[in-house]
């Protein structure tokens, strides 16, 4: 497995491969590698012929106030868990080297897919994640890449950025992986507590008591949130950021519930703020069966 | 020579010349080919094996207010001119194919280089410019593409947007072509009445004024700009839009003259908007030796 800083040695290898009639697959990561990461990666190596993981926390991405500087950084044991995962290259590049000091451009998706969910808790986030995939899709030429479901809203402003600027690159989104109580895998489940963690599961337990409620019938999207509610109102060290239910294509938020819908929420305990969310397929009978479509 | 309009079918037919080794050269236009395009499509032909023409009027670098109906298309004279320039082939897809009805993407180059100069008079078009040069640049997967200094902003902004984004796209930039009276040659000059053509030389000649105002030793921007506008303001067709004097590099204003040195404006005539510019070498001590570096 090789380690690369420099994105021109990248893009040199991945060119090779490429000409070679080598698929080439994509895993962007900020390292702190968690089993969510691994299966994206097994993903790629199972679908890809070589697989390239990036391992750059991206300074971008972080809001002046949020936790850039504390994010873990544990390279030799991600390195390690790579390896043995068949990795055939790590793309470790420095801050310096993808983005220089006269650094002045911008990627950004628009429209509906970045008005609501984590958008407005974190202004400019999805505008350096979309910047900074841009450049690695650039430098790593993929013909797949893969991200996690986890992050819903991401993924689809990664999709929609590949197909609107024609960066022939597939983005493949796998289901989030979850820890065996339900809570979704996240790099920044090591800054929990013990008592946090032990709250923390309220966020996976409020999506299953959505989901639940829409099966017995309720398509009122007000009223499955106030469920969700409840069941984090349980837990005092639990703030919540946002909860919203939206349709998991446009991410509008929705009122009456019909189609692939999206529950989202966002909550902090203590320091720290977790993501998680589920979509749904909800057919427009009340009372039909319902089928859970994405990232159990 | 080829002529495609879906953007698959040229990335694909690139993804193959590229595999076969072969260099391949891009030329992005609006179409309405003149010499000066023509210049740009011989030194992709020199330089590359396979030479692909864009022909698209984009909608988004156009202001609501600008000559998007207007603005010519002979495409069957430019498909002619490109045939016989020994180009592979030429681009020519619909607006649909290149922005669908949920199209959300930009890319948009900040800082200095979007400060001055035409961004304040054409709000959002450099903006669509970034957007299609960077869709064009994934479907048709260029070595090396080619741009007329006439538009120096615009070749700058692509310049920095393929070197922050890692497009691994050489931009070459060419010296403006011009009429035999100094006029730089523009698909918007076949707007000019005889009146108004004969008025435009005032452009270029402005410029040479600023040019002589110099190398006379001159450092003065303000003076310098003086110099400029008293030439255009004999001709009163002519309003100015804007007349500046800029570091080539930073396109930041100057006030005192040195090293590479823009001078740069946009004339309106009638309902024509004209831009052009020249950049000089200017040496610090003034009354030195002058070199005109660019766009002559």
């Amino acid at each position: 497995m090789r380690i690369i800083r420099k994105p021109r040695d990248l893009r040199t290898l991945s060119e090779r491969w490429r000409n070679a009639g080598k698929l080439v697959g994509l895993v962007p990561t900020m390292g702190a590698l968690h089993a969510g990461h691994l299966a994206l990666v097994r993903a790629s190596v199972a679908r890809c012929d070589r697989t390239i993981v990036s391992v750059f926390v991206n300074p971008k991405q972080f809001g002046p106030r949020e936790d850039l500087k504390r994010y873990p950084r544990p390279f030799a044991r991600d390195c390690a868990l790579l390896r043995r995962a068949g990795v055939d290259a790590v793309f470790h590049p420095s801050a310096c080297s993808m983005y220089g000091p006269d650094f002045a451009t911008t990627v950004e998706v628009g429209g509906t897919l970045t008005f609501g969910l984590c958008s407005p808790h974190r202004p400019g986030h999805f505008r350096g994640v979309a910047t900074v995939v841009a450049k690695l899709f650039n430098i790593a030429r993929p013909h797949a890449a893969f991200f996690g479901a986890k992050d819903f809203q991401q993924a689809e402003v990664v999709k929609r950025m590949a197909r609107d600027l024609d960066m022939g690159v597939e983005v493949v989104v796998l289901p989030a992986v979850r820890e065996r109580d339900g809570l979704a895998m996240s790099s920044r489940n090591a800054y929990l507590s013990p008592e946090e963690r032990a709250a923390a599961v309220a966020l996976s337990r409020s999506l299953r008591a959505g989901a639940a409620e829409i099966g017995r019938g309720n398509r009122a999207a007000r009223e499955v949130r106030a469920v969700m509610r409840r069941i984090l109102a349980k837990e005092p060290l639990a703030r919540v950021e946002y909860l919203d239910i939206n349709d998991a294509g446009t991410l509008r938020p929705l009122v009456r519930l019909k189609g692939r819908v999206l529950m989202a929420l966002a909550v902090r305990l203590g320091g720290t703020r977790l993501i998680d969310n589920m979509v749904m397929r909800v057919p427009a009978r009340p009372g039909s069966r319902r089928r859970v479509v994405g990232n159990r």
